[in-house]
């Protein structure tokens, strides 16, 4: 798994990331990981849905994995959440 | 598993949410669900988190899983992403 086959999903609309998934699919790659921190987690959730119910109906979810991450913020360290939904082709 | 068992994560903070799957433990559950939908699917993810590395550090993560769902919405029908976070003691 090399960061090739990552889409990081931030602040810009879902299809942006949806497009970035269904083009990694369709160059020949078998695994794509969506992953996100904080807010856009809620996002991740929509562009794995989307890629699979509109564009690559054989991609399924393999694993999704939640983790907490630390943030240095304005000199101090909070802690933020993170997802990676593994989404693979059969 | 029953709803007794089910949080569902909404607008509210998140220690909210999480107040509420320790007292589930607390009160004997081995199994409680961390369930949202849109935007607060970030939250779930945090609150699940929460729980896990502050008050109960024997709870795992027994399976995530995402779907979507259609919501009546002013007259038409659009389609809304959804979590449940399944956190179980062993």
């Amino acid at each position: 798994m090399t960061d090739e086959n990552t889409v990081f999903v931030g602040r810009k609309p879902a299809m942006n990331y949806v497009l970035a998934v269904v083009t990694q699919f369709n160059s020949g790659s078998d695994e794509v990981v969506v992953k996100a921190r904080g807010r856009a987690i809620s996002r991740a959730v929509d562009v794995a849905e989307i890629v699979r119910n509109r564009f690559v109906p054989e991609a399924e979810v393999a694993d999704i994995r939640i983790a907490t991450e630390p943030v240095e913020e304005e000199g101090r360290t909070t802690n933020i959440s993170s997802i990676e939904i593994s989404l693979k082709k059969p």
